[in-house]
Parts: structure tokens; C-alpha cells; sequence
């Protein structure tokens, strides 16, 4: 299943990383932000995304997709077969937001929210004609390279519309994981959040610095967890003993005060002061453009050098990246870079002509009653 | 201040992982395990261990330490300069081991604990002679690649002793990071310890399995915070706005019921089994070994790829895998390689004779008293 045509809903951070992905799939997109420097903002993602794409292909990238900017959701949305929904974080706007989407997007469109935190089940209710094709397609930042994609149904998504959108999110290169019952928050920013919340305790009490803490993360279990998550790790640090008796082991911690468990930071101007300050001594020798490079540089070094073990065949995002980038390569051997020379641009025109586009067929989930249709994903 | 002879007290897989460490840097080790299989499995780590540093130095690693078995602590520590205990995590048998190195270690010698929760105030009360050598060093597995090491001082502690514990665990390519106050579980397993935690929840609620669970992190965060802490990526996601939008934007999340807060959930043979019956799903098509290897693999191409950023400065972990490596070759240049032909070699150990061997000086802090002694570290 891939993509013809995409519509964004928001250009922030998010919104831009998913329009940078799109596009750089050469896919085109039509992107409704009404914040007047929407455009302004969209290029400088792009920029950084393009400059990232490559490094991951140093032959060339793919002829990238055509991006205009829409003065309505209704324009954005009306000839979409996909549709990722990234405005801000209020119940009441992603209710208006969705409601418009549902109104002017063609039947057989999918729906994709990236909200972090709120349930399918509670946005769709404000979509009065298909529902049934909204999913939460949660990315991680920065979107054009972060492979995650988390998938949660609520409980009037259709099955198929799950399916139909695992394979768009693979069709660009990522990692769809869907969530086998819906909550708050899912999964990966509930671990963020338990993390997060302890890190702003260590840092409040005093007990170290954001600089010492981010330290402490990325000279240790950071590395680890880049390519394998907590529990493989644990079952290696097991050892011949195995998993159950390392959570044997492990056991009786849980009981100990280790966390500051039954208590949330008091979040007020004295936290946010002491780390905004502290956060300006770890980081202000840099711009956030600078740190922004930085940091592509790095998730890109680290996939490609994942990309290079288990013989070759890529370890994690590093096998994702291995097929990724092939896919890409392809790509870009079929379709006109803009550095190509008249003839060679012609006979890519004439490649990208040929080449079949699939329709996402939601519609088959939209208007045939699914088996287990209204019923909750398990 | 460099390491002239180590002991090691406790050769799990912690405790062979200093040793490991130790012994690739050339220097000298006793260990004291009780435990009849010790020789075989220190062996097997250090057959991994191996394997790992000669991907880090194709062109021949240092000539390796001398590792002895000890038939008692007194035998292992009687003339090392640098002591790390590794024994399991009961404060009962802390007290006993290092009452037992106190009595018998050099009164200059350090001692580092690798617990990684026990208050060092807690432990150093077992040790007459000379509590105020005793630091924890507390490591990541594999400690043998992972650079942290989180070094904490109790109320005896003098703060000689930890300028001293920074600058040995800094020899032998660690990156030292001194918690400011002393509370249990010091910062890396809070953090560890509060994800953990979310994670049992997430995985005995069945919203996802352990492998998709592990899939959610590296394909993820994990690759983010394999080069920046969560501060830092947090501080580059707000963008222009700066940090402390950043933070207020979040702040409100934190009053969500977006973890499992308050609860710990029961550790029982259902969860233990849960837990154990998916792990082997994940992962028993490979063995331990087989992981070690692969997980090892990938944290030295993980660093790696980090060394040859930031304009081949390289970044953060992978910095200080520049000076490391670099470290390394020139031990190896200096000393002879067991592969290497007579005439070299003979020339290697004119250069090892040669060398200066520094002594630690923690007599200094143990002997005269410290401005601040008794003081705890701030």
C-alpha cells in the first residue's frame, strides 16, 4: 500500500518532520497551518531533513514531492489518501480538526493523529461520517529519521484500517508497532513520562545536574538501548541463568524506595528557572539549528553503523535502514534528481510516468462492515 | 593516577567485567570469587571482552594484564594499589567483604563498590581502619564497553578519595560522573528503575509484549539517547522557543495519569512467567553468547559512529572512544603482543620496563585529613 497524495494537518516540529518524510518520499503533499510563518518553518525542517537524506544516500536522493500550501483544511485534505493530523495537543481542537477532515476527505482515505497522549476512542467521536479510519500514528521527533511509528486503534476503528495503515507507515520507511489496547499515552511516552518525571526529581533534589543526568543516560543504558530494548538487555545481563531468574534477582527492588513513586514534582517557576538555566549551560555554545544538525548527524551514524551488523543483514533500525535506503535508491534511479541533465531527466519523467500508483483502499474497511467491526483492536 | 595492581572481589558478570577492563589495559589483576566456576566464567567474559576490544583496535590490542585466582580476599588485595567489590547486592555480606579488604588492602589503596543502590554511608561503617577510601563506582553492563561509571561518596568519604577514584576509573577509558548527594540507587537506576517499573505495568496489562516493548524503545528514544540525554533532545524539540517553552508546554502532562504512579505491580509467578514465556519468544532463537556478541557488536559500532562525528571530534560517547582507542594503540605500541616476533617484542618490554609507574596517592587523603573531611560530598 503507498501513498498518492498526503495532506498535513499543522507544520509544527512534528507536522514538518512528517511533510519532510513525505516528501522526501517523493510523495506530494498538501500542508493547512495557519500560522503565518508556517512556511518559513516548514522550509527550515526540510532543509535539515534533506541535508540528512543525504548522508543516508550520498548517490542521490529521490525526486522529491510537489508541497503546496493549502488555505483550508478542506483544500489540504480533499484529494489526500492520507492524512496525518499533528495540530496541538487540546481535546476540543483535534475534535475540530477531525471533524473538518471527515467532512472534505475522500471516503477512502486513512486518518493519522499524531497526538502523544489522547485515545483514538475520544477523537473520533467528532468524525461523523468514517470513523472508522482514524488511527493514532504516534512518531518520534525528528520524524523524517526516527523509524517508531506507534498505531492505536480506538473503538469504532476498523480493523482494516489498521492494516492499511501498517503498510503506509512501512511504504516511507518506518516501524509501525500497534498497540493491542488503548490507553492514555501508549506506551513509549509512558516510559518517557516515568523517566521524565524521575529525571525532574533528581534535578530539583539537587542530586545532579540536566548536563550530569543526560551524561549519565548517553554514556550508559542510552547506548544499549539504541539497539536492543530493557527486557533483551536484561535477559543478556541474566546470563546462562536466564530471564526468570534475573527477575528473580530483580524482584524484591521493586519494593524498595527507588523511585520517587508516589509523588509528582511540584512544577513551578523555581523547577523550570533552575533547569532552563542549567539546560543553557549544558547546551547554549550551540543554536538549536546547530544541535539539530548534530543530533541528524548522530541517528544517522549510529542506523548506519547498526545497518552494518548481523553479518551485513542490519541489527534493528539498522535493518530497517538497510531496506529503507535501498528503497530510496530505487527510487531515486527511477525518478529525475534536478541536477540531471535534460536527457537523463527525460527519461525519468518518463520512469515516474510508468510507474504504477497503488490507491490505499480504505475504503474496503470504510464501507464494508469488518468482521469485527466497532470492537476494540486486542 | 594510573592503576599498578588490581583486585577484584566478586567475578559475576559485573565483577568479570572489571576484570576484563582491567586486564585489556595491561595491568595486572587478583581476584577473589568463592564460587568454583568463577575461572570459567571470568574466562568467558574475558573471551568476549576480547573479542569486542579487537574491533576496536584492528591493528593488535596492549599486551594484557596477569590474572591470578586468589584463594582469599587478604591474598587478593594484600598489593593492589585499586580494589573494586562486586559482590551481590546484601548489605550482611557488603559489611563482611569489606571489613575483610579494609583489613588487609594497603592503607593507600582505593576501594570502589559497583553496588548499585547501597548508600556508601551505609556500607563504609563495616570498614575500621580506613572508611574514607571507600567510594562507590557503580558500572554498566557490559562494563568492559560501556564508558559510565557513577562514583558516589559517603558521610566518611574524604573528597581526596574521589578526585582520586575519578582520575583511576578515567585511566582505564571510563567516563566518571560524581552524584552530587548521596541517596540509594544514586541516578542511572532511578531513571532505570522508574522505566522498569512502567514497563512491568505496560507488559502485564497486555497493552504490548516485551518484544514489541523493546521494539517501541530502540526504533525509537533509544537511538536519541544514545548521543543525547533526554534534557538536550527535549531542549532541540522545543526549537526556537527555547527550553523553557519547552518546559511549560509539558508541564501540565505531568499532572496526567500517564503512569502507573502509584502502584507497584505485584511480583508474582504469573508476571514472572508472563515475562519469561515472551522473553524466550523474543529472543531464544539465539544464545546468550550469541546476544553478548551481537549486543557487543553493535555498542562498539554504535560508539564508533559517534567518534567520527562533530567534524571527527566525535560526540559524547564516542569522544571519549577517541581518546580511548587512541590510549590503547599507544599501550600497544609500547608493550610486546603476544603475536608479535621476538625482536619486537623484546624491544616492547625494554619500553614497558621503562614506563613510569605511578603509584595512587589516596595515602594522601587517607592519612592527613581533608579540609572537608567527614563532609558529605556537595
Amino acid at each position: 500500500m503507498t501513498i498518492a497524495k498526503a495532506a498535513a494537518i499543522g507544520g509544527g516540529v512534528i507536522g514538518a518532520g512528517w511533510v519532510a518524510r513525505l516528501l522526501l518520499n517523493g510523495i506530494d503533499v498538501a500542508i493547512y497551518d495557519p500560522d503565518p510563518e508556517a512556511s518559513r518553518k516548514v522550509g527550515e525542517v526540510m532543509k535539515g531533513a534533506r541535508r540528512a537524506y543525504k548522508k543516508m544516500l550520498p548517490e542521490g536522493l529521490p525526486k522529491e514531492g510537489k508541497l503546496t500550501f493549502a488555505k483550508t483544511i478542506a483544500e489540504a485534505v480533499k484529494d489526500a489518501d492520507f492524512i496525518q493530523e499533528s495540530v496541538p495537543e487540546r481535546l476540543d481542537l483535534k475534535h475540530k480538526v477531525l471533524a473538518e477532515i471527515d467532512t472534505h476527505a475522500p471516503a477512502n482515505s486513512i486518518v493519522g493523529s499524531s497526538t502523544s497522549g489522547i485515545k483514538p476512542t475520544d477523537m473520533q467521536v467528532a468524525m461523523k461520517k468514517h470513523p472508522e479510519r482514524l488511527v493514532v500514528g504516534h512518531p518520534f521527533n525528528p520524524v523524517y529519521l526516527l523509524p517508531l511509528v506507534e498505531i492505536v486503534g480506538g473503538e469504532q476503528t476498523f480493523p482494516e484500517a489498521i492494516e492499511v495503515a501498517k503498510e503506509i507507515y512501512a511504504s516511507i520507511g518506518m516501524k509501525p508497532v500497534v498497540i493491542r489496547k488503548e490507553i492514555e499515552a501508549f506506551v513509549g511516552d509512558r516510559l518517557l513520562e516515568a523517566a521524565w518525571r524521575e529525571a525532574l526529581w533528581l534535578v530539583k533534589d539537587g542530586i545532579c545536574t540536566v548536563e550530569e543526568l543526560d551524561d549519565i543516560m548517553r554514556y550508559s543504558f542510552g547506548i544499549r538501548w539504541a539497539q536492543m530494548g530493557m527486557f533483551q538487555v536484561y535477559r543478556v545481563a541474566g546470563g546462562e541463568a536466564g530471564m526468570r531468574h534475573f527477575m528473580a534477582q530483580f524482584g524484591p527492588c521493586l519494593k524498595w524506595p527507588w523511585t520517587k513513586l508516589m509523588d509528582v514534582p511540584e512544577f513551578n517557576d523555581e523547577l523550570v528557572d533552575l533547569i532552563a538555566m542549567q539546560s543553557d549551560e549544558q547546551s547554549d555554545k550551540w543554536s538549536i539549528r546547530e544541535l539539530e544538525k548534530i543530533r541528524d548527524d548522530n541517528l544517522v551514524a549510529i542506523m548506519e553503523a547498526l545497518s552494518r551488523q548481523n553479518k551485513g543483514k542490519g541489527w534493528g533500525a539498522g535493518e530497517l535502514y538497510n531496506d529503507y535506503t535501498k528503497q530510496l535508491s530505487k527510487l531515486a534511479s527511477k525518478k529525475a534528481k534536478p541536477a540531471l541533465k535534460s536527457k537523463a531527466a527525460k527519461s525519468a519523467t518518463k520512469a515516474k510516468a510508468e510507474k504504477p500508483v497503488k490507491k490505499v483502499t480504505a475504503k474496503k474497511s470504510a464501507a464494508k462492515p469488518a468482521k469485527k467491526a466497532g470492537k476494540k483492536k486486542g
